[in-house]
């Protein structure tokens, strides 16, 4: 018998409030993560694309999460295939797509003071 | 071939829980901001009506967010059209109309301490 | 002509992650709010319901959010109708309830150390 | 009269974004809590099936939350029916089921800096 996983989430999701601080001021680096939960038995490939305050949208960011597993995508680490890295101190938003259901939390981190501070909120799912 | 941007979030969405601090201890000034994510081809008009506990709501305060642009929107910056900051230390709560569909996010920065506090969250949409 | 305010929200609320800390190490005390923004033209009447660990619920706390205004309220002030105070320093959860529509968002603030923390949440509606 | 208590919530939740910091600097030891509000009249048995990014998933954590009451489900104190803690320092996930309706918010304390951090999120329900 075989038994199908469940997929569960949506495959579209938004976030708002994106910000990549420059300084760091203790041993963990400020950044934010795009936490992706894939249930399904299928791998995800996700793309991102970013929205400026007064550029256009940038959408050769891309990640990927396995069938049955967690990626905590860090954007400070992230490259685009056209080589580019998010630009840091700078307002920012983003839209997640996949390819296969998923769900996505936002979290960040900022160390621009030694004590860190923490934030997360589910993203904002397309029903 | 003309493709049209998805519209995605929605037209309505409330913040029950706002309040701008007036002390800064570091480099970086307490403020609040309402995060918007528009997608679409058209640009966002956005009304703010603020509401408070002792005293009527307030509805002359207004911001864009261009198409397929995001706008942090900061709240200690804004000023009514009768020329009016937002009050610090006063609790209040924010519906935020505009006029094509958005995703918002309400986030706070907290510097009354020299190590910040962080928090956010998707605000309440309504469908 | 009687322009009628819109009535934005629902009328059931539940928050599972509420604790009152005993310590506060800044001239800030440590807190909990739950913020409600009631937008109709009917003052809302709110009963609040304490879930806890291992012991009965307690249903007589009770709280108000006038017309066309938010109340933050402090769950660190308030009074049950037999005259008790929330414990601190005790895991518990809270449902609202309203009579009429409103938006529900807790928050808290944590000063237990001198640097405080903040932690925020749209509640989770009932539909 | 026989008043059935209202069953509030999902049986299914999410949350993408776990992590169990191993360094807590000051008296409060950093953790991460699954906060249960079951407001029904029947006990929930609660299923943890955690996903990592590079092993598979584990399904053998199981917690439970009675009738009328809450559980702040603390991850760091938890232990699977197999004897295992959940591994500190690596990003995971949980899918989160119970047998009856059920509030579900994930909350994380950080103390790997003496001045805490704090962030929360209602977890994802599936409908």
């Amino acid at each position: 018998m075989i038994v199908l996983a469940n997929k569960y989430g949506k495959k579209t999701w938004l976030i708002p409030d994106c910000f990549l601080h420059s300084v760091s001021k203790n041993e963990q680096v400020s950044h934010e993560a795009i936490c992706v939960l894939n249930t399904s038995d299928t791998d995800a490939l996700i793309k991102l694309t970013l929205f400026y305050e007064d550029r256009d949208k940038i959408d050769d960011f891309e990640a990927s999460c396995k069938a049955g597993r967690t990626h905590h995508i860090r954007l400070d680490k992230l490259t685009s295939k056209s080589g580019q890295k998010i630009v840091r101190d700078t307002p920012y938003a983003i839209l997640v797509e996949s390819n296969t259901e998923v769900v996505v939390q936002y979290s960040r981190l900022d160390t621009s003071e030694v004590e860190m501070a923490l934030m997360t909120t589910i993203a904002y799912p397309v029903e």
